[in-house]
């Protein structure tokens, strides 16, 4: 199942997506689709009113689609989890997972306007594989316990300013936390739709030169281990994002370094989850 | 004008202080304090209604004392920013503030329970000046504009595991972020009623023995700065959080670095900001 949300920021409409690419308006069943929605098995009630078919169509023409999951509590980050991405940062392959979070107000929908902060130089790009919770994951017993905390998965550009990510201090979360640096979308898809989250591809394209290609196989630590990872430390709640690292062909790793500049063009792709595609503008 | 909530977790009512310590129940002016009251000024409601005499008394007697402001959008820290902390811990003077982040659902009353994470052996304290924001942040010209943007000033414990924080990889958020590990509160004080937030003297005293004994004014960026500062990078919200880093005087920095162990009792203060008291527990 493909869940979104359309409309003006702020005021999204909760909808599901069928196979034909019809929205379904879900306003009946629940007023968001978010932590508590998810929390509380909003997901079966959907599915129930779709086999039942009492679900009214919504005219989706025109309409903006925002964030997938209103409100993330948390946007947890995982860096260097793909080998091809570690190799060319020159980084070694970390031996646990390296996390950092960012400013969960940076969420923002999947066609939205991406803002270049002021004085940036270094702004680039990051197609990332992105994991929402859909039940309170702490202490997992195992690995094995962790997909079923999995409300779904999305596409996430954790855009990243390297100057104030790499150069201003040890800690990362600067240059991952300006003003719309996560579009998010366009669907949140259900497990059931994705069969292995790692045997998918990634793609990002830049002014529709292919930038980025890689696949979720090659992860250093894959989702299942993330989860029960992080839940050794800290909580996952339903609504939380994370974000699980991104392969080789960042604009920090690229010869000539390409930063993005305003009016450029970013489109994202993961297998099943849709695309994105954003204008990135001056602040 | 000292804010408070307070109840059960989750079920907590606005209350405001008066200087004789009685608790007048602000419920019929917001239904919470938070982001929204404090973006559309509830803070001047609150004040008339005072003045007016129209609130009504509420019988504090029992009542556990929540956080201040009710779910904050993120939680922002300033590591490092104290000359005596930064000595103790063998750290260089940071030419810019290191900016990292703690999971908001860290977030904890002053009085509440905090849990030593399973296998930790390195739980810390950190007493620190957290400023909540009244008004958003973004771009501000000046440090001269950001004092303006504070809604008020309360008690942080950026509760922290130095094995999580500092062993397991170059990123802090983990050993920040976890279940409980940020009390705040037990009041968020208005501005008015802290005539210099760089002149305020902090304490913590570890079962009874005082561990911090800092002030403000050794902070190496003001509060002004960092909120000034921060504003380059990010966007502060309505009901977000800063902690602004700790004075000398951790764990980490004493002989024979003394960690929490269950059953420890920490209490913090700062000049006019109130106390907190938290018993360590095993998670």
């Amino acid at each position: 199942m493909k869940l979104l949300r359309v409309g003006l920021a702020g005021r999204e409409v909760p909808a599901v997506r069928t196979p034909d690419g019809r929205l379904l308006d879900l306003s009946a069943i629940t007023p968001d689709i978010d932590g508590r929605f998810l929390a509380d098995d909003g997901v079966s009630r959907v599915r129930a009113a779709l086999a039942e078919g009492r679900l009214p169509e919504l005219d989706g023409t025109g309409l903006r689609v925002g964030v997938p999951v209103a409100r993330p509590g948390k946007v947890v980050c995982i860096g260097l989890n793909y080998r091809d991405h570690a190799a060319e940062t020159g980084a070694p392959i970390p031996p646990r997972p390296v996390v950092f979070m960012k400013d969960p107000g940076t969420v923002v929908g999947p066609y939205d306007q991406v803002l270049i902060p002021r004085g940036s130089v270094k702004t680039d790009w990051e197609v990332e594989l992105a994991v929402v919770i859909g039940r309170r994951a702490r202490y997992l017993d195992s690995p094995a316990d962790a997909l079923a905390c999995v409300a779904g998965y999305a596409i996430s550009n954790d855009v990243s300013e390297r100057e104030f990510q790499l150069e201003y201090s040890g800690q990362w979360d600067l240059g991952k936390s300006c003003e719309t640096f996560n579009p998010l979308g366009p669907w949140l898809v259900t497990p059931d739709e994705v069969v292995d989250p790692q045997e998918l591809r990634l793609t990002t394209k830049v002014n529709g030169v292919i930038r980025q290609h890689g696949a979720t196989n090659d992860m250093i630590f894959e989702v299942a281990h993330l989860l029960w990872y992080l839940s050794q430390y800290l909580v996952l709640e339903p609504g939380d994002v994370v974000n699980t690292g991104t392969p080789a062909g960042v604009a920090l790793g690229l010869p000539g370094r390409p930063y993005l500049r305003p009016g450029d063009i970013v489109e994202l792709a993961i297998d099943g989850l849709g695309e994105q595609r954003q204008v990135f503008a001056a602040a």
